[in-house]
């Protein structure tokens, strides 16, 4: 499923190639997030014109709203929302533990209700296990337990057993045909934890691997300690996968730790916003300095956005409040991430990563804001 | 600049031809409304796509913001919005009557309150005109006083006489270059006032004539006497427009009547709120009979909303508030609109408009709520 290409020999990078039955994916690549069934403000035409190869469905949010009934009377996820290519499904771990009400934590779920109108549900790996096998995506994940960063180390061991466990029962639920599996790693900065917690699932032997439990709000170097401690002990034939992540610098220096798989909602998060990424870090479209300024967001980017609409245009777009305005950054900001993992690819081809990873990381200058809207709910 | 290509035998209805600088026009013509430089939700492509000839832009909305600086600097409205093809511009004189505070009727305009921020603005004949030549529309409209349907006759004759008079002094203005100015009638639904604006309009000798102070509230049957009371005044060699009309039902009553072009903000106002246009009337998508409904909005439409989501998934992205829906059912509502049109111009080039016009009548249901709709704010 799995083919590596080639490392870099200067870091942890690596060129990938996914094999999932809708498509071959080149990695190391970014998956646009489709939580409810759309990549917020974009089609698929769009999606496919900035080079989107996989997007992301959501299991707690699509079993709360439409429910498995209308997707599975259409079809699966992929005929519902008409997108014939790859599909990662989240196991909607994450989503209960952050943003629905636990009841309880039981053996082999969790009781809780809906954050949307208090109804009383349960999800456990055999109820995840069996959503995602009617979505029908093409990679599925396993139901973990996702605590927060700040819980005490007895708290976060037993989030890692729960999932360590939960794992072994999502392997051995029924999958749709040709769906993968990957399992999350949990184990918060503790670095025996997140060794025991990769070992126990490398030996369940799944389709690729997680990092989880990061973008949990964490600082960044918190974060970039849970991958690097947990990196050695996945194995080098199968997919790694950072849940939640990140800014355009952090993926450059996610990939040079050894990362193939991201997703972020910060690209069209920040759009509604009137935020756009850009190589040199973001930019507030909205602000005064863009009322007169007729270039479009980042000279030289190719997206439908920078090759049709101006600054000037798109800022008075937003002001206005068209829906255009934000459509427009949305499409902008997705592409750029897009962009970002192309151009990683072409330089681990050519054998120039260290080049790129240094001179990105030097021009893109982060904002405190934006980390910190990474770490909303998702 | 107009050609009539064929007349109904059994109607009003013409079939003609409108050349622009910009482009040639086949009528009757649906224009969509891009009242602040967008036509809301929907990007250029999208028009094209479904058969825009050409599109609105306001007068009072574009002063107000961005403001003409900025239009000016970015080299005009076509420029700063993208869209190279026709623009018609109104003159703001509806809007200064319906959204802002009026404070003072003056000779030579109206001195208002922005219905944004208080601030004091004056708008009148030479402002409106200058603002349009300025904006660079191929059409511009006169400055003309809209007054409510229910107005006293003595205060309906005075907004008829100084429509008329500001129409003459918007004549004396310079234009931009290709630029074609448009008289409007006022005379609410008295047809002596009707005749009278027509007439001294028509000794103007503008480049068309608009059938102003329609869809400001008035029922159905005064709406449709207000046009055809005016339209005998008017000559057969210039274009005719109804402003701010219609349902899809009256757009075919009206080119029954002799209208070449329309304007309406329907087809994207009720998309926002889940409402579609179909050959059979209005369809709430969010409805709960839509909830397993795997069909398009309507069968046969070609559409890119039809060619590829279902009633179901719409449905969902309207009631989860993905921006996707609202897209989606604005692309088939002006879709919807402009194929109307389409097939109205080829009935009359066949010769079966009497035909085509019993039967999209018969089939098409009106709607109360839609019809209210209408009459709001523009």
């Amino acid at each position: 499923m799995f083919e590596l290409l080639k490392t870099d020999p200067h870091s942890r990078a690596r060129l990938g190639r996914l094999t999932t039955s809708r498509g071959v994916i080149d990695t190391p690549v970014f998956m646009p997030v489709g939580t409810q069934g759309s990549v917020k403000a974009l089609d698929p035409r769009e999606l496919l014109e900035m080079g989107t190869q996989i997007i992301l469905g959501n299991t707690y949010h699509l079993h709360i709203r439409p429910g498995l009934d209308i997707i599975n009377a259409a079809g699966g996820l992929h005929q519902f929302i008409n997108w014939p290519h790859p599909i990662l499904t989240d196991s909607g771990g994450f989503q209960v533990f952050s943003l629905a009400k636990i009841r309880k934590i039981k053996p082999h779920g969790v009781e809780f209700r809906s954050h949307l109108d208090g109804s009383l549900l349960f999800l456990g790996p055999k109820e995840a296990m069996e959503i995602q096998r009617a979505l029908g995506s093409d990679i599925a994940m396993v139901f973990d337990d996702c605590p927060p960063h700040t819980s005490a180390p007895r708290e976060m061991r037993a989030a890692v057993e729960r999932t360590i466990r939960w794992a072994g029962e999502c392997r051995e639920q029924p999958r749709a045909a040709g769906q993968k599996v990957f399992g999350i790693v949990q184990g918060g900065s503790d670095p025996a934890l997140r060794e025991e917690c990769a070992k126990q699932l490398v030996a369940l032997d799944f389709d690729g691997y997680a990092i989880g439990g990061v973008s949990v709000g964490e600082p960044e170097p918190e974060m970039m300690k849970a991958v690097e401690v947990t990196e050695p002990f996945l194995p080098a034939n199968k997919a790694r996968y950072a849940m939640g992540l990140g800014t355009p610098a952090q993926l450059v220096e996610l990939v040079a730790r050894g990362v193939d798989m991201f997703d972020c909602v910060l690209p069209t998060r920040v759009a509604r916003n009137g935020t756009a990424f850009t190589t040199r870090g973001t930019v507030s479209i909205k602000a005064g300095f863009n009322k007169s300024d007729f270039r479009p967001i980042e000279e030289g980017c190719e997206c439908f956005a920078c090759r049709h609409f101006t600054r000037a245009y798109l800022r008075h777009l937003l002001n206005v409040g068209e829906i255009l305005g934000l459509r427009m950054v949305s499409v902008h900001n997705s592409h750029m991430f897009l962009k970002v993992m192309a151009d990683i690819r072409a330089a681990l081809a050519a054998g120039t990563f260290a080049e790129f990873r240094r001179e990105f990381v030097a021009n893109y200058i982060p904002s405190r804001k934006i980390l910190l809207a990474r770490e909303e709910s998702r």
